[in-house]
């Protein structure tokens, strides 16, 4: 067995899914579809979805409107919870994932979109890559329909 | 003279000001004092504070908040743009200013926190720390008067 896949429980498919219904909110809104929930000792504690389109925001990608729904939280909570993401996490959303300590960071893939993965890892993050198909397939036809707003989405110039 | 003092300018010192004024909303507004504006081709096309408190956010520091309320820009904007913020950018602000491609920011000071200033020039970013006297003793003030309260904006646990 994949020593990476070992460390995937039933319980991190079933949060999973969670953040893959949150993208399909995002998409199903109009907006790009990348969701995220925050999960703290078997709970839920946030969960959103990439709000770009909908909030006119820069900010609101799927993983920071997941912290930003979870409002403020002790550090010590941020210390015990896994962020699930539906795609590989871009440097904002890596960065915040480091201010508040996540120990562990699930994402469903990062085959249109390879993230801040070895910086999470070189902190210390524990980083598991589901490469779910359905996500992938999903992300792949937003981005092939979507090219200029995706590339807004990550700093992408057309240049 | 020293060769990061030759960097910068009389503009930076202009819009620096900016970015104090906006920390010292926050603090007016009993808020933590950490203000950003964002500068393009010597306009400033946003401005924030961190509003941790006055919107039960964990994702509005001072940067974020200036990126929000700029708004949706082109990549080309940002790759053109100046950050100026009070405050070391911690992981989440670095992220930020990394993920936009934003490729100077010049800091108030970074005596009260130390952030992510080394990532950012591992990424090809131009830092200037002012050392600002004013910013550093307004920050410090807060900070002993607030400590559980500015631990939990930088993810630090009393632990």
């Amino acid at each position: 067995m994949h020593p990476i896949e070992s460390k995937v429980t039933s319980d991190d498919l079933v949060f999973y899914k969670e953040a893959l219904a949150e993208a399909k909110k995002g998409l199903e809104s109009h907006g790009i579809p990348i969701g995220a929930v925050l999960v703290h000792k078997g709970n839920i504690i946030g969960r959103g979805y990439n709000k770009r389109v909908q909030l006119k925001s820069p900010i609101r990608h799927g993983e920071t409107d997941c912290f930003e729904n979870a409002g403020r939280q002790k550090p010590e909570v941020y210390e015990n919870s896994t962020l699930y993401t539906t795609l590989s996490p871009c440097a904002m959303c890596t960065g915040t994932a480091i201010l508040y300590k996540i120990p562990r960071v699930v994402i469903g893939e990062n085959t249109n979109f390879q993230g801040e993965e070895k910086l999470l890892k070189s902190r210390g993050v524990e980083v598991i890559v589901l490469n779910d198909l359905e996500t992938t397939q999903m992300m792949k036809d937003f981005i092939d329909q979507n090219p200029i707003l995706w590339n807004e989405d990550i700093g992408l110039s057309e240049g």
